[in-house]
């Protein structure tokens, strides 16, 4: 049964899941919010729904216009170089990112009788992002089934999983990471040196098929 | 200290709450969200936001296009007469449209510093919306504190009064009711016969200044 709506942003976790969760999934939701990466993010998210015959929807919500502040945003400063988990890395959040794109995936769930919202939250984004800690995906799930007809509820399979064992996940299910994006960056060429770029190659060691501009 | 962004409708249960709280508001929020109704209540809420000296923001997202169902969506079918507690009234729902207006709020408020987002749910709405009940509002909030890093909440005055009540509210601080708009079928004069203009007769009784178009 395809139940299950999934936050698809064409990332290699979220493409993880993609290929994971197949054939339970009715719908995979991408967010053109008005980052500096999305748009190329995006095109791979599209890009895999094709090859695996999954529906595609891309919900057009512009943060900047609503006077979001975050580096990450076409609106903010320079996003910082180096690890993820570093403390420079805080101005990359998003606020309550994660909420609002749980909440719009649960009306358009409720929409078509789906009672099943997949995020791919991971242990490796608890340090900066509260928004992807365990505590709030349960509330946050208790809120949904609660403010729901069909009292939906969150999946989020990797909560406590690192990229690194997410990636081998991806490597078992044949995921092809030539085709997801995680460059904070936004170049058509991954720079190899931003904190989702760092993470990355961290994740994929051994079978990394990406090619880095800072490698060229 | 105004460190509170309100959920403004340009109804008369936030208009009741924009003028009470008036002092401690830093930001009126309004979405216009594809609704018959819309563009009508966000006139008025410009209105009574430049009354009180109050910024107010317009949050364009378009429920239409992202595939939600309900009748009183631009998209939906007709929307039905009647009491709003009626079960007819359920074609009115629109899937976790208070989810999904304070995530959107948290992420304004927390980009702004403030840690507190009023929404008017009361108790006459418990009946018919799931996203207007006490356990959603508890759970939401909570998801809302552990995904901020201000640790923000939700305010929610109204949740266990009935409209009566909060009208009696308003008519105390001198709400100009004239100036607060709930018609769902989204003309200029209130149509007087759909549920929430059926509600807001019974709620205001005595002191409706409201001009219905049935009893023209």
């Amino acid at each position: 049964m395809k139940d299950i709506v999934i936050l698809y942003s064409g990332g290699m976790d979220s493409s993880v899941a993609l290929y994971q969760y197949a054939s339970q999934i009715r719908l995979a939701v991408s967010f053109d919010y008005g980052s500096k990466h999305n748009k190329k993010e995006i095109e791979y998210a599209a890009l895999n729904c094709q090859r695996l015959n999954i529906e595609h929807r891309v919900v057009d919500i512009d943060f900047n216009k609503m006077g979001f502040v975050s580096s990450l945003l076409q609106s903010g400063g320079d996003i910082p170089n180096g690890h993820y988990e570093d403390d420079t890395m805080r101005s990359t959040v998003v606020p309550f990112r994660n909420g609002i794109m749980l909440s719009i995936a649960t009306g358009i769930a409720e929409s078509m009788d789906c009672d099943k919202i997949l995020i791919c939250n991971h242990a490796g984004d608890h340090a900066i992002y509260p928004d992807c800690r365990e505590n709030f995906i349960e509330s946050m799930s208790q809120a949904i089934s609660y403010g729901t007809y069909n009292n939906a509820k969150i999946l989020a399979p990797f909560t406590n999983l690192s990229k690194r064992e997410i990636a081998t996940i991806g490597n078992e299910v044949h995921v092809p990471f030539e085709n997801t994006y995680s460059c904070y960056n936004g170049q058509k060429v991954h720079c190899g040196t931003c904190g989702t770029c760092t993470e990355r190659k961290e994740a994929l060691l051994g079978f990394d098929p990406t090619v880095y501009q800072q490698s060229l």
